[in-house]
Formats: C-alpha cells, sequence, structure tokens
C-alpha cells in the first residue's frame, strides 16, 4: 500500500515535443500488460545518463555505455521492456540486447547504436525473442502513429509509466513546465524493491524539449542522481539495471546552456528528478510509512550519506517503525555501525520530528515515550540526527520493513 | 523455529573446574524469568576478550575495557544482565554499570575492576537498579552454595545458558574436552537478532581450566572470533553489546602456552565456537533455513568476506531462501554489489550445493530450474562462489528472511 501517492492525473502530465510513445504488450512474464515501451525522438535529440555501479550490470546497461560513448549522446529512440532484465545471461543476453537494437533502428531507419535499450524484471532469464521483437513493432507503430503532429499526447505519458512497472503498484510521473523559458520537463520511473540506487535509479527517464548539449546533460544527470535516486532505499539492495537518462529533444528550440536560463531548467529538472525518487520510496515493497533520515553536523556528505543509509537499511529500525514503536535505540545502534571511523557519540543529538529524544548521546531527561508513541504512529516521519561535529548535511528517504515486503520478494516469481 | 538445533542435554556440558555459577530473576524485563547470571572465578583466572565496534557501545563494553586493561586481563567475575543493554543511556548507565560491579566486588571480597560486566535487551533503558541489586546478591548466593567442592554442577551450564537468552528460543552451550591434556572447555553464548557481529559475537562466554596467560587468550579471543562469531549474520545489524570473553581459570594445574599442547586446546576452543556461533545463525529470529555462504577464489580473505556477507545480508537473497524459490539472479547481483572493486563478473561461478548453476558469468546452459528447486526446499543449503582470482576463501553462515523475522522485531518491546 502506498504512503500517500495516487497515479498521476494525466491532465497534469505535459506532452514534450520532439518524442512520440508506444507501448505494446510482448507478453515477456505476464499476459495482456504492456510491457514493451518505445520512446521516439526526433533527429538532434541529445541524451546523458548514469548506470548501476553493481559489477554484475545487465546486458543492456553495457549496450547503453557503449552505444552513448559511440554517439556522443544522439539518440533517436529509447527501448525498454519488463519481466525480463537481461542480467546474469552472458552472451546471449548481449546479443539478444543488440539484436532488438538492430531490429528497431532497421524499421526506424536509423544507426543502430542511436538506440538505448533498458530491462527490468527477473534476473538470469533470457529475453523471449519470438515474442519480444514483434512487440517492438506493434510499440513503434503506435508511437508514429500516435499523434500527426510533432508531440504526444498527455494520456501516453502515464502510458509509458505503467508499461515499466513491475512490483510497483502506482505508475510514476511528474511534469514541470519552465513557464520563463517556455519549455517544459516530463519524467517517468520506475521501481519498488531492490532500490538502493548507486549512481541511478532502478529506471528513470526525464525528457525536456529545451535545446541543451550532450556534455550539459550528462553532467547534469550525474548531479540529478546524487541529489535524488542516490539518496533512496527500499531494501539497500542495488539493482543490476539501474538507469537514469536525460533527454533533450530540442523540439522548442530554445537554447539553454548557462546562466539563470540554465538555473531555471535545473530547478525544474531537480524537482521532477526528487518527486519521482520520493514516489518510489512511498510505492516501496510493503511500505506502510514514509521516512525522512535528515543528518546534520556531519564532517561532510559522504560521512552524512554512510549514517544516512546506515540508519535508512537497518531492518531493526525498519521493522520498529513497521510497529510504531519507539525502539529508538536501534536508531543509536545503526547510527554506531554507520563506519565513521572516529564518531563521536556523545555529540549526537536525535530528533522525532520536533522532539529530542537523545541529547548528547544519551537519552534525554524530557522524552517521554508516549511522545515518541505519536511520531511513530504518523504515515510521514522525519528522523533527525545531529553529529556535531560539521556543517555537511543530506536527506535519505526510505520506508518500513513489512510483512508484506516479505510477501512481495518470496512470491514475485510465482 | 530454529533450523536443526535442540537443547543441549545437560550430560553434555563438562564441568570446568574453578568456576561457580549462579543464576537470579531480578524481573529486569519480564517477570519470572532468570535474567542475572554470576560466574565466579578462583583466585588467578585470566582473560581476554573482543567487543563490539559498534561506536555506539554499551556502558558494560567501556567498563570491560577499562577493566581489562586495568587489570592486565585478572578476573574474579562476569556479570551478565538480559532485559536492558544499557547502551545509549549516557552517564547514568555508566555509572549504573560501575554500581553493579562494585556491588559484586564488596559481596566477593575483591576490587571492582576485577568484575566484568555484560548487559543484553533493550537499547536506551535504563537499568532497574531497586531490583539488579538484590538479584545480584542472590545469584551470587547461588553460586557460592552451588557446591561444596570447588567445581560447578554441568546442569548449572544449561541454567546459565538460559539467564543470558533474549529473543533465542534454545539456549546455546558447548563443551569439549581435550583428552590427551585432561583440561576441558565449555561455552555459553546468547543471540539471534541484532546479530552481524563485528569482532565478537552478541554475547560469548567461553571457560577452560588449563592455565593461559592473559596475553595468549587475549590473541586467542581476537582470532577465534575471527574465524567463528565474525562469520556469522542474521540481519546484518552489528549489536551496541558484542562481547567475545575467552575465562582460564587454571584449575586443573596443567600449564598450556605453545607447541602441541596449544594447538590441542586451540583446536578444543575453535570447535566450540563455530559450534556456538552456528547455533547463534540456527536459532536466527525467523530462521526457517540454515544457509553456508562459501566463497571461493578470491584474491584474499578480506574481498572473499566482503561478497560472502553482501550475499548474506541481501534481503532479496533471504527471501528467495524462504520462498525455496531459485531466483538465483539475486545472489549475482549481490555479488556484485559486494564492493570488491575490479570484480571480473565474467570469471564468477556458482554452485547450489553440487549443482552449477552459473559457469562464467551466465546461467549454466545444464542447469535446470528443477534441479534448483530440489536443493532450495532443503532445510539446510551450500551456496558456493567461485570469484576465478586467486585462493583465498571463506565461509558465511546466515540464516532466511521470513515472515516471523518481522514478527518478532515487531513485537519485541510489547
Amino acid at each position: 500500500m502506498p504512503v500517500k501517492l495516487i497515479s498521476p492525473n494525466p491532465e497534469d502530465l505535459i506532452d514534450i515535443k520532439g518524442v512520440k510513445i508506444g507501448v505494446a504488450s510482448a507478453e515477456i512474464r505476464k499476459v495482456g500488460r504492456s510491457d514493451v515501451l518505445v520512446l521516439v525522438f526526433q533527429e538532434g535529440t541529445k541524451v546523458g545518463g548514469v548506470f548501476t555501479q553493481n559489477r554484475y550490470c545487465a546486458a543492456p546497461v553495457k549496450i547503453c555505455l557503449s552505444h552513448l560513448s559511440q554517439t556522443q549522446g544522439q539518440v533517436r529512440a529509447l527501448l525498454v521492456n519488463t519481466g525480463c532484465a537481461n542480467a546474469g545471461t552472458g552472451e546471449i543476453g548481449f546479443q539478444n540486447g543488440l539484436e532488438s537494437c538492430q531490429f528497431l533502428a532497421e524499421l526506424l531507419g536509423c544507426e543502430s547504436n542511436q538506440i538505448l535499450p533498458c530491462s527490468t524484471g527477473v534476473i538470469m532469464e533470457y529475453l523471449p525473442m519470438e515474442r519480444f521483437l514483434p512487440g517492438i513493432a506493434l510499440a513503434l507503430q503506435r508511437a508514429q502513429s500516435s499523434s500527426s503532429n510533432s508531440h504526444t499526447r498527455s494520456d501516453s505519458w502515464l502510458d509509458a509509466a505503467v508499461a515499466i512497472m513491475t512490483t510497483d503498484t502506482v505508475p510514476k510521473a511528474v511534469s514541470r513546465q519552465v513557464g520563463t523559458l517556455g519549455v517544459s520537463v516530463t519524467g517517468i520511473a520506475k521501481g519498488s524493491g531492490m532500490i538502493r540506487p548507486n549512481m541511478a535509479t532502478m529506471l528513470g527517464f526525464i525528457v525536456t524539449d529545451a535545446v541543451v548539449s550532450a556534455e550539459t546533460l550528462q553532467l547534469w544527470s550525474k548531479k540529478l542522481a546524487d541529489l535524488s535516486f542516490n539518496r533512496i532505499t527500499v531494501d539497500g539492495d542495488t539493482s543490476t539495471n539501474d538507469t537514469f537518462l536525460l533527454f533533450a529533444t530540442g523540439a522548442s528550440n530554445r537554447i539553454v546552456e548557462e546562466g539563470p536560463e540554465a538555473e531555471a531548467l535545473w530547478e525544474s529538472l531537480l524537482a521532477v528528478s526528487q518527486s519521482l525518487s520520493e514516489a518510489l520510496v512511498r510505492d516501496g515493497e510493503g511500505a506502510t510509512k514514509f521516512i525522512r533520515i535528515i543528518v546534520e553536523g556531519a564532517r561532510n556528505v559522504d560521512e552524512a550519506n554512510r549514517v544516512g543509509f546506515s540508519v535508512a537499511q537497518s531492518p531493526l529500525v525498519k521493522t520498529a517503525f513497521f510497529a510504531s514503536d519507539p525502539n529508538l535505540g536501534r536508531i543509536l545502534a545503526a547510527v554506531g555501525n554507520s563506519g565513521v571511523p572516529d564518531l563521536c557519540v556523545d555529540k549526537v543529538d536525535l530528533y522525532l520530528d520536533e522532539i529530542l529524544v537523545v541529547k548528547q548521546g544519551g537519552r534525554d531527561v524530557h522524552y517521554t515515550e508516549s511522545e515518541g508513541c505519536r511520531v511513530l504512529a504518523q504515515d510521514e516521519i522525519n528522523v533527525r540526527i545531529n553529529l556535531g561535529r560539521g556543517d555537511a548535511e543530506t536527506v535519505v528517504y526510505t520506508c518500513d520493513l513489512s510483512h508484506d515486503y516479505v510477501s512481495i520478494n518470496a512470491d514475485y516469481r510465482s
């Protein structure tokens, strides 16, 4: 049950000029649900992206990296499938990924390396090519017939968000208009388990119709990931397929590279990234609570993140939140386990929302358990930890660990 | 439900000369159950030990470290309580710990720093001194009256193992006779959640009646922990109170320092340590399966352990084991996430028991899902990962992640 997260209203999703959307069902894993997405971009579209740091990265991740370096960020289409991660599939999986790109490139009349493939689903199973290729053709045909003019219908973005879902219960899609520039931004993402993005999320795609260079897109995609997708965790498991891509079709003809215009676009991109990454946590597998771990007073952002993730990933902290039990010593134990080597725990303060719980390492004398219970009973909770040793800070977003997490992951393939 | 683990037979537990055992109920957290343990050692007993690396270490851990350095490993008594970890309790908790040592030292007629205190239970609550001190007096009285001669009754060791349990469902106690030397070893341990010992286990105590120097005991306690308690994980959460102490009463008058005699004693100590640490995993919170993660072909033991723990601590791997679902890509993903920076996944082989599942990074062509299902249905499973880059190896022991883990930890305090 997602925490304060509802399906986006199609009317809130903004068409992006220069991109066409098509979805299809190839029955890769389940019958009758959309599992193939094709985004077709107008010529001249640029892209930047970041990918999983998992050494066991999937075949499509390797292909994306190779294509991006060959084309210097020129792209004509994004090809996404769900149901099969095409990871741990060796040379056969790699060839399957290449073949799907070649197939789409021939239909579209472009180079194969102008296609970026992404997969998500079960690891160590092969793509069913006999069903996948016809699905690609169908999705492309729908994209090309989706509108007679150069831009998409807004409900297509919702279709796109739905087509990339796996254990997600709610599609994730967000738009922003950069009013001052006359350009727009729309992003979609998926993922609710195996979520501890490292450089990128499970899958996240953001498209703008501004004209932005591939170099800037590459730089921004890294910075955006670090400030959004790289700050969330559901279960601490970094996926083999994490991919975050930032596209600029240029169809608005509005050139944005630096100065106040770049700042305005950047702010919108960041808002979309953060909104999508927050949505992933709110729809975290089995989540009943949405939790912000705010770490302040750190010497640098790296150690703030270490503390934040140590707390956010502790099964004992997460089960206590599920139980609405202010068993707050578990938070202290997780702070102590963060691996910050010379951390002085006697300087640590801990707040639940605005309630001071731990002052300078020990239980605050004014803290009462009833106050803790009141905060823990909420479905949104702020945990604020001040390390008392510097000025750096971070926020890490997570959810609780419930029975449903176990059920979902014990039943996922069956 | 523990995995192939039953309560020790009192007749299998060997009396150790030079130690007397007393337990009592101080109703620290629950009414009517033993929660105070006192081991009284004869004069001249030596001790070595290792403690949690959690920066938020508990007051009793700080006191143990201080007492050990003051006395150079001279010890007269071990004082253990359950129900309250005395961690995150600041200066009040530290004073409570000191006061309990002083109280016992006065009754026993020794120095306060010859008492080693250990606590386990809920973090961030204070010891109820008004009940704890009378409990100490009662336990001491029972220890002193437990036998007229110099050694304990064997059922006392079982009582001792029971007195230190928290969420454990089975007491853990193991003995070995070192036949060639005429000395004995008996150990007890507790812990089933917040188990990812780092230098030591939740609580583990091993006593021999051999004469061993404090320096050797200190050296051995570190080596024993590295080969036993430091290789297990239930939930990846390192406790604030982990303590492993190795005592030698010397009551056998058999001096053991080096050569074949030291080797014979070492082997028995290692067997007891490993048996106890394995028992902790078999009784892991909610465990339904006992899993050995064997990592071979590593460049060094450190990277072997990183891979082993990355797999052993992945919630997705653990839920797949719970479901008996050979969703083995999750194991590959965890290998890829282990943080071994230049790991070449194309060299990785993966076996389930003797079944080759992944050969050189990809699914083996001969592997069938039915074979995977057969192995996963067992309640003991060996996962063998060969990294193909060296000769170092390790074994990490863990259990699965079940609904009961969530229930136990969502209900622990209520």
